[in-house]
């Protein structure tokens, strides 16, 4: 698959982003790595905008994300976003660390803050210093000429690709006690591609009016069954970067607390954008041809279906499956076993979409193979997982593995 | 790669086996689901052979593995195994059960033993019901046949065979209290083939005189350092078993711990038979072109090196990268990361063979491309991780992750 394909995944439209109050936004070639192609996106963010993020577990952070986080705790909020595709800045040491103080440098001067106010973000090889005066200029021209229409967020969900063959755009509206807001979001990740490439990015923006610890705790919560719930390869980049923005340009009532009533609206909003958001990174999972969704049902807990979910989602064996069309059920049956969860063979039943295949711990015994294997041929494929031991439910998202993954992670030199 | 193809990393000869005494083997086509080859493997024990076992951890574990499990339980020793390829009476209920305890009441009537004496190990399609009564007639006749030469251990090591495409075979000798004693072993396993195929299999015999639990103690820390450190894709099968059986032939003294300092040796060489043993599953992984030994030293424990480089092994980026002969120690980086133990990015350093990539948590200055892709371009490579942290270590093999993988999981059907 070479970039200029499209996954078969992909929605029929990118939807056209509406304006957000306070958000503006500019793209650039700065050459980082790629030629002929827009690599930086800046994002002007009005004064008291508020930021919460939550970022890769990896114990082996890239410097982007580092200072991400401490400028969160700084909590000066945001006034300027800078990403750029081409180089991650991961495991870069010291210069690494040179590097994001740079680009935030150039950035504040550019928005009129402190480096603290500029939020950073790299996608692209792991283990090469990353040139920051190569933003000297650029970014201040952005800043000269950010704009906040539909066109502006196409672009800036184009110049964070790698190996993305679409760019990912969603949007929502919702109301706070009343008062109307927006929340934009794109995201980038696919997998990686020739050499190192890494890494999911998300930004999502509003012009709600929330404090940031309100902000922080919807976001997480969010992420816990949107982003968290994804899985190419089960392999975590360095670099993963979700941030929300909040200008406050709707003017809504002032909110304390996350769980705040009036708040159910917005969140369910911000739930459904970051479900979507997250989709679109399993609809374009490198070399995908099926996106998967595992459900797991009648676990001990929430957390317990949640690993079984991903045990399947991560299995080569089902991921292989897929691609063939395949009903498989008894590789299901051994991700299931191999999770280290509750589960009880004997009680286990298995569906793919509406078909049972497996129940008490064997095959179904009015199970039709014909019309499982038209469940296998579809696009979208759902499998179901009917524990039996308690109330636990989880729902992830993943795509089959094909020769086209193995191809675009591998070939790019033999 | 169809079955006919031997393993690029198949040794160039498969040892010759001695006798052992108290072994008899016999192997023959009882028709389970491959037509024309053998199928079945009957390994007679003499009386008071002891035996003991490690099972697959799997939730879902197989009808033999619970039958072994049990009767190892009640103790009564060993008196003969069957083996059988093509089935492997997973996720089968009530009728797996009621399978395996048929298969130990014909072959307790060819062997002259109680089926508690009987030891099980089935691999091949899950969820597909065993006919048991196939094995009428050829279990005696096996019993019949049995003999304890170089060529009836080839021919076991053949008959328990699914996607492998060479037959695996290791033999040491050793001394207890200067008696001179024999380990033969044999195992099977390469990944998973058309439909549902999984299991990793091995059996080991001696005719060291031990008592179980002596002999239990001995294979379950052999296991941690051989079995325990082998990965082909991370799937763990619902039916892995390894058994280790001592008839007591050789005559030594009576041993009654496995920490008595007159079995050194012995536990030397048993847990080298079980690394070739393993190594040569890595050999045999689906696909595999190349075969990879991770090495991570410098961990907080022993434990936390283990899950390192179980998470570099398991990675589909680091397996693809290396199937693309790319030294692309990013990924390494990301595993190493991603595996949620003890590590600090600024002290990591990486070495490809000989060739150190990375130091201090960045590219090595001095590192060096060209010879890194040399390193790359052989058919067996090191990857060597150094946290700098303890005095934890760890090796696994794994093999890399090719198109021929995809192939041959996915694409039997479409």
């Amino acid at each position: 698959m070479s970039s200029t394909e499209i996954s078969p995944l992909a929605p029929a439209a990118s939807p056209s982003l509406p304006e957000i109050a306070g958000v503006r936004l500019a793209t650039a070639q700065a050459g980082i790595r790629y030629k002929n192609r827009t690599d930086v996106l800046y994002v002007a963010l009005a004064e008291g905008t508020e930021v919460a993020g939550v970022f890769t577990r990896s114990r082996c952070p890239s410097a982007p994300v580092d200072w991400c986080r401490d400028a969160l705790k700084a909590g000066k909020g945001a006034r300027a976003l800078v990403v750029n595709s081409g180089n991650a800045n991961a495991f870069t040491g010291l210069k690494g660390r040179e590097a994001v103080s740079l680009t935030a440098e150039i950035a504040g001067q550019a928005a009129g803050c402190a480096p603290e106010a500029v939020m950073i973000a790299s996608t692209g090889v792991i283990g090469e210093p990353l040139d920051a005066r190569k933003f000297e200029g650029v970014l201040a021209d952005c800043a000269a000429r950010a704009e906040g229409g539909a066109e502006a967020w196409t672009r800036a969900a184009t110049a964070i690709m790698t190996t993305d063959t679409f760019p990912k755009l969603a949007t929502r509206r919702a109301a706070i006690d009343g008062v109307p807001v927006t929340i934009n979001g794109i995201a980038k990740g696919a997998g990686m591609i020739a050499p190192d490439m890494a890494t999911m990015l998300s930004f999502a923006f509003t012009d709600a009016a929330l404090p940031q610890d309100v902000l922080q705790e919807l976001l997480s919560a969010g992420t816990k069954t949107s982003f968290n719930c994804v899985t190419v390869d089960g392999d975590t980049s360095t670099s993963d970067t979700l941030l929300l923005f909040a200008t406050g340009a709707a003017g809504n009532a002032a909110v304390t607390r996350a769980d705040d009533p009036r708040l159910s609206d917005f969140r369910a909003a911000l739930d459904d954008l970051l479900i979507e958001l997250a989709q679109l990174v399993a609809r374009d999972g490198e070399g995908a041809n099926k996106l998967v969704t595992v459900e797991v049902e009648g676990a001990e807990s929430d957390a317990s279906a949640h690993r079984i979910a991903m045990s399947i989602a991560n299995s080569p064996l089902v991921k292989t499956a897929v691609a063939g069309e395949d009903a498989n059920w008894g590789r299901v049956v051994m991700a299931v076993g191999k999770a280290g969860e509750p589960a009880d063979r004997d009680r286990l039943a298995i569906w793919f979409g509406d078909v049972r295949v497996a129940v008490q711990g064997a095959r179904d015994p009015d199970y039709s193979e014909e019309a499982a294997s038209a469940v296998m041929r579809r696009p979208e494929i759902t499998v179901r997982v009917e524990l039996g031991l308690g109330q636990g439910r989880a729902r992830v998202w993943t795509c089959d593995l094909t020769k086209a993954y193995v191809a675009i992670n591998g070939d790019y030199r033999s």
